[in-house]
């Protein structure tokens, strides 16, 4: 049974408030056996506090042992089975751009490649050109023209961009046109249904158009198609929870994702205290908060261990702001773990606290990796913590008589 | 979603070597409530050491409460959920006395019978007759010929034989010809689709024919059928992992659910230190080791609370011998609880342990059924195991962007 299934039917409205903090990438490793992850390094005495009035546990994002991208992990933490619900790669793309995709779009996700004097791809990044050279390119892109589609091109960084195509009752199951080596050349967009035959061939008219407007580049003279998809249509906050949600990001991704359940982005903030300057803010306006911390992650991945435990430590320096506002239930998670021993996301579960009067304390003092392995809320898949959320804000009836 | 998609979709090759060392039914109970389980008692310093540096858990290999046969217990740890795929009783039995079950082939077990002049059963077991007494009258039964089948017959132990039908497109939806009472004929075989209804003619003309080689028998004198299986037809290890797997076992029943999967077996080991031999000589030409211990199960279900200590011991002391060829990932675990105190299967969780760099150690610093329960990897699925394996080995690619 789908959990929302579940969840329409017991939510009830009230007026409590629900902050869920994410740290990107929060959980960790240490640098050497048994000794001590970033979060068990950082000082961290608002957390440990929570912790210690909390319930903890390790969240398993999607399964044991997988390791989750963004838009996965973060499925998760909305209470979206992340198996269930998969975001193709141009809608994921396009989101993280900030543009709104709508039930009428098909995003492609593409790259800037060179071809030489015989057809055949010399390099599949156009030499990784820089990403000022590359938005000017895409400008010169939007001259394209289609009959019965609109068209929307939007840079992203380096050699990538995105490329919607707008026109009712486009499919979206057509396949890569990056052959994934070079020395040949680029694959013809093949549609497996009726659906997706138009917008084959609307792809492979833009891609000929293209062509011409890039024919007198040294690098960027041509582009592959990666990822095909529609939006993933997922059913909203308001619809499965009854809840009215607020997300506050600074990163496109992940305001994207957020927008994707219903959520409604609020602020322009662009540092964690003014993040919470637009929580306070919108405190009345809303139900749920969902506040996106990137750092923990980016530090992660950059393999900085030192960062990031500053990053947590300027993440706990804002908690007692939070608390301030009291709310229900306080949840400080991640959507994954991002070991800087790995320099990458991993599958590791990661720490998590819930703090609510009705919690069930356990005996976790500290929040870290190891504590929370101990903690009340043991070992749990990342889909069930809204149903945690909701039934700690006294938001979920009774189930059967 | 199946388990297995995921892993074909994210799977990648590298050059690490997974080693899953499964010591048949190693969990336990202690002989008093308080005292220490089998593990528990036994020395095990190289364990310990590897349950220090590594991270524990309990493994459920089916459901809590649901205790495995050898089958399903097997099917978990190599990563099939053994609520989807279902050994039959058939085809496990052939397994068991190393027969390659082929595609068309139908599997039943069998038992010799005593009828009492009416022709009802009089002993459902025929006296329990000796292996060797029953194995010549399986070599007569061999003389048995019907049209357009080959057929086989295989000694199992005392009253139990195997016999396989081999022909295209046989089905196995035929009921048993046991009554499961005494004081009654055996039953007519009942097909329920028309791919059994001429596997069910079949069976009735070997039961009619081997009745005529039988009638001289005093005891013997006729059989019954039981789990008509075709073959399972599970995904290969390769398929569904990329791995190149070898299994090193020395008993046909292990060697079979091995090679159900698609392992190689490999060597003629016929004790733990010749296993061992086998390991070291074939380390280069695979990626994952299947190496299984039966002792510590065949002790248990004798109820030698002190015998299984010591086959833990010799376990214990091949460790290094493991460590010294340093696999990426190597875990040390069982297909399920055998408790002397029960003298039988039983559905506790069984100890786990998995060593890896990047593991995430936990604070467990024995190998024990309550120092697992506190492990990092907590109480989890037994067909999770192998996405463990894979990540511990990088040997998983991200799930979505």
């Amino acid at each position: 049974m789908d959990m929302h299934e579940l969840t329409r039917e017991l939510h009830q409205k009230n007026d409590s408030k629900i902050v869920l903090l994410v740290a990107d990438g929060l959980g960790g490793l240490p640098l050497t056996p048994g000794g001590r992850t970033e979060l068990e390094t950082a000082a961290t005495p608002n957390l440990d506090a929570l912790a210690s009035r909390g319930v903890c546990g390790g969240m398993i994002p999607v399964k044991p042992g997988i390791t989750p991208g963004s838009g996965p992990g973060h499925l998760a933490l909305f209470g979206y089975d992340p198996l269930q619900y998969r975001i193709g790669r141009g809608a994921l793309e396009a989101t993280g751009v900030g543009f709104e995709l709508g039930p009428d779009d098909v995003a492609v996700r593409c790259n800037f490649c060179t071809l030489d004097a015989e057809g055949n791809i010399a390099d599949r990044r156009a030499g990784r050109i820089p990403t000022e050279e590359s938005a000017e390119l895409v400008k010169r892109l939007r001259d394209i023209r289609i009959d019965g589609v609109e068209i929307f091109v939007e840079p992203v960084k380096e050699h990538r961009f995105v490329v919607v195509f707008r026109a009712p009752g486009l499919g979206d199951r057509v396949d890569d046109t990056d052959p994934q080596q070079t020395g040949v050349p680029p694959l013809d967009p093949v549609a497996h249904d009726e659906a997706s035959r138009r917008t084959a061939d609307i792809a492979r008219k833009f891609i000929e158009q293209a062509r011409q407007i890039l024919a007198d580049q040294p690098k960027a003279n041509c582009l592959t198609m990666r990822g095909f998809a529609r939006h993933p249509n997922l059913p909203s906050y308001e619809d499965v929870y009854g809840l009215r949600a607020a997300a506050i990001a600074v990163y496109p991704m992940y305001r994207g994702l957020a927008r994707l359940v219903g959520m409604q982005i609020v602020g322009q903030a662009q540092t964690l205290e003014e993040q919470i300057d637009v929580l306070e803010a919108e405190w009345q306006n809303f139900d749920f908060f969902f506040v996106h911390f990137k750092y923990t992650d980016s530090t992660g991945e950059d393999g900085d261990f030192q960062a990031k435990v500053k990053r947590i430590e300027q993440l706990d320096a804002v908690v007692p702001r939070i608390e301030a506002l009291n709310p229900a239930v306080l949840i400080v998670t991640g959507d994954h773990s991002t070991p800087s021993f790995l320099r990458r996301h991993s599958w590791h579960p990661v720490p998590t606290l819930l703090v609510a009067d009705a919690c069930r304390t356990d005996a976790c003092q500290q929040f870290g990796e190891r504590d929370c392995v101990q903690g009340g809320l043991g070992q749990f898949e990342g889909k069930y913590l809204m149903l945690l959320a909701l039934a700690n804000a006294g938001r979920l009836e009774k189930f059967g008589a």
